[in-house]
């Protein structure tokens, strides 16, 4: 069996490795991995799930792979990824996921700039990995023989059968990088985010504690896991012994047949992913509570009604890449249970507190000019804006080949979330907006997200999101992009113009002259991330062509 | 606040001081103490006992204690002792535990071996605390003005008023003591186990998790907390930000009351005790399941079918003081469901696999003479006797001020438990016997733990303890100590002869010749320690007057 380095017969490494050697001691019949939506479904216990992993970690050894060595990752929620969170992490290299939605030339910059030694990729994204000059092992994700992926398995288990978990040394260092991951990058070049062994640990551990999971928990993959190592959960999944359940695209008629048929206990996922499973036509209550952990945007209060009406308990947190994910949680207190939906939402709104495992939020005051002086809290007064700043275990250690930006984000001696936020008598956050999503407007400074908040309390609204238009009297002023409710879109079928004066009504009253949209549009969809994040870049572009 | 300390900026020392820290910010006003079985009953809030906690720092250190100074505390479960399992770590010192039950003259020892500063002790003991020249503080379990332990928190609250949690420097080193807890000593001198900081942390969030403990559980404190610090668990409810319900004594009146009253959900103790719980004539079914966390010894089929019958869930976890506690557990697989009681505690009686953040357990050949060579593992065959060793971040740092018995006790470079034990196929541990209970009866090594597993199968035992006898052929034979089942105890009265044979034949076709007691004796009550262990120590006195 595979060795647990020791510094000293007290001190064992934290290194998420070691949930699968458990898993697989502790439960070796259990079901750990479905993949079922596919012409060739698998399905693995822990024990031939470990072994599959053993094999992998085998194989990239022999292929070259080092200590410290980066090996990039392009694939959908399948066994490929899941295999290579743990099998890269086995051969003490650095696991380098990419988003599947990048264009060619953003997979080749980031192929080059973590210098990435191989690549893993799905033949559905083959393209993505071909210009390159690295090695490219292809998996048609069949599991069989006859698949590239399954014969470079097969490699490394001529070294499995003879050597075993005993064979793989273990990293020394439990600060040595796990992860490479980077940035959506919504503005610039994407930067590498470098997570640590100890930091997953932790990570992973925290969010299967925090979701409640344990052996009888079955864990639903919408969440992309190659976005920020899927918040940790390849991890923490493994950790409570719970089966995954990977789904390659966002279908909800797969979705929900996994939700009535595969008990489903657990997922993740932004609010817009939940909108498209509540509204689906195979939409129900469910027979089982799920729970549903949501970051990315603010639940609002709709879709916590629509959630919990289907049996569906929301969990929400707040995080980012650079913080393993989830960093902070709501956390519902039993006098909420009284308060009406609306109080009660807006409470749920807030992105809370520190996370178990995690160490310090605050939220401090901006400095323009001279961002180097101490950080300085503002008042719990759930008023004064400033930026949320994090430390601690599960903090990313820095921008991969980038120390201009890593010493940036961490001015002050803190990392620098760029998200602005207040913090409420009781110690919880409440983001306001990302720093350059303010709206300057009449010198005023407008949050575009709690205009969002207001404005999606129109019944006839599914989604909206404000960006800054140049006023030529007041510099900046509110634009809304609607969509409208599927249910109510034929009402106001040709009337555009006068669902933009309903929605300009029902706003008045509801928010500051300064904070009122200007303009409205509605539109049939929005721009968003892989992740299902709206993309603000892409409807500053609109504006600045209107 | 409170100031995490960090080494990098994304690092962040793991110290189980954070738990209430974080508990107070998200649940001040959530309950996390109930002691009310008493003339002056107090209830504290999370907010309200991190204030008393801080209080308790600042008075510690205004006190003359400094980093790495040991406080004594002598209490039965009570606020007094939950308190100090947070404060005296707040004021970087090491709290040390008592056994209340010991004599005065190891109470002295313990304090002299030790070097304690200060002794923090509960009026009922106060005698324990008085032929030394150390300063004392004693508590009258009031909580009340004029109560002495009151007046000590609030010399400490001057300085918490000013200075807050931000005045309070956490401990730098994670791998620093938290507790020295001394071992309740069976053969020689107590010895000192040292924990670390680190090692809490991991080992409470695990005991945390293995329980599926939440904000939603009350945790009933019958196990003592002196006891290996209540196996971390005073750290662990704090972390899962349950409440905690602490008792004075094991009195199973006030247990029951607070099983069906209190809103009990979990529970710490040895079979002795369950014996006790299930025995009492207000036991019955619960209207919400418990969960009973067993270790000490393994549960017998009648036990675990008793417990169950009342909705109370065994979870049987193995270990020592020496291991902060549950080092093992054992883990309930799907397939025992379909199986008979008898095959299902045959396999619940195992001690399992290594728990949550535990490193790693071994079985190893014991080795008479040459110890200092490598350690080899048994086959993995259930039946090989060798001992368990352990490693990692859950076992003791050292003995205090023992480097012969440290340097014994990790010979070969792993935790030696002196539990002698067989490695199933599985991968899982079974306890076959301390390495000194085991009987040797005609050059054949007789378990007594065997032993006294088939006997209590016999109806009209309710508990049996076997130890060696001299025997002038044999060398030594199996003498069992047998309580008679109250049901069944009237029966036999007068006929202690007649029930001897019975189980006699009882055991016959069911143990080797060799094992076979060849004595018996019907008694009224084992000697036993604090926690519920029998004290064989005491029987091999009987017998060897025999």
């Amino acid at each position: 069996m595979f060795t647990v380095q020791l510094k000293f017969t007290h001190h064992h490494l934290q290194n998420p490795l070691s949930f699968i050697l458990r898993a697989a001691q502790i439960y070796p019949d259990k079901i750990s991995l479905i993949h079922t939506d596919v012409t060739n479904p698998v399905v693995y216990t822990f024990g031939i799930w470990a072994q599959r992993i053993q094999n992998l970690a085998y194989a990239l050894i022999e292929a070259g792979i080092r200590p410290g060595d980066r090996v990039a990752v392009i694939a959908p929620n399948s066994p490929l990824i899941a295999d290579a969170h743990h099998a890269i992490i086995a051969a003490r290299a650095i696991i380098t996921p990419i988003n599947t939605r990048l264009k060619p030339q953003e997979v080749t910059y980031i192929l080059e700039h973590s210098g990435s030694r191989l690549i893993l990729v799905d033949y559905e994204y083959a393209h993505l990995a071909q210009s390159n000059k690295i090695p490219v092992i292809i998996s048609n994700d069949t599991g069989r023989d006859g698949d590239p992926y399954e014969s470079f398995l097969t490699d490394g288990r001529r070294f499995s059968e003879e050597k075993g978990w005993a064979g793989l040394d273990a990293e020394p260092d439990e600060n040595a990088a796990a992860v490479l991951c980077y940035t959506s990058g919504t503005t610039g070049r994407p930067k590498g985010v470098v997570t640590t062994l100890r930091g997953s640990y932790l990570a992973a551990i925290a969010n299967a504690f925090e979701a409640q999971m344990n052996q009888d928990s079955t864990y639903l993959w919408i969440l992309p896991m190659f976005h920020a190592a899927g918040w940790t959960f390849p991890w923490a999944n493994v950790f409570a012994f719970a089966t995954q359940v990977t789904l390659r695209t966002v279908d909800y008629s797969y979705i929900w047949n996994h939700l009535l048929h595969s008990a489903v206990t657990h997922y993740c996922g932004a609010p817009t992913v939940q909108i498209g499973i509540y509204n689906h036509p195979l939409a129900r209550r469910l027979p089982k509570p799920v729970t549903a952990i949501i970051a990315g945007a603010a639940p609002t209060p709709h879709l916590i009604s629509e959630l919990e009406k289907k049996g569906i308990k929301p969990v929400h947190v707040y995080g980012l890449t650079e913080t393993y994910g989830p960093f902070t949680r709501n956390y519902e207190q039993a006098s909420w249970a009284a308060m009406s939906l609306e109080d009660r939402a807006r409470l749920m709104a807030r992105q809370g507190h520190a996370f178990a495992t995690a160490g310090e939020v605050r939220v401090v005051y901006v400095h323009g000019e001279n961002e180097d002086r101490p950080l300085k809290d503002v008042p719990r007064d759930g008023k004064t804006l400033g930026e949320i700043v994090t430390r601690g275990n599960i903090v990313m250690k820095e921008y991969f080949r980038d120390p201009e930006a890593t010493k940036k984000a961490f001015r002050g001696g803190s990392f620098r979330s760029g998200d602005l936020a207040v913090m409420h008598p009781d110690g919880s956050v409440a983001i306001m907006d990302r720093s350059k999503d303010i709206i300057i407007s009449g010198g005023e400074n407008a949050s575009s997200l709690a205009i969002e908040q207001e404005l999606a309390s129109h019944p006839h609204v599914l989604e909206v999101s404000v960006v800054a238009r140049e006023h030529p009297k007041w510099g900046e002023r509110p634009m809304a992009f609607v969509i409208l409710h599927p249910q109510h879109a034929s009402h106001w079928h040709g009337r555009h113009h006068e669902f933009e004066r309903d929605l300009k009504q029902h706003a008045k009253p509801r928010l500051p002259g300064f904070a009122c949209p200007e303009w409205v549009e509605v539109v049939p969809e929005l721009p968003k991330t892989s992740t299902g994040k709206i993309l603000k870049t892409e409807l500053r572009k609109v504006v600045a062509k209107l």
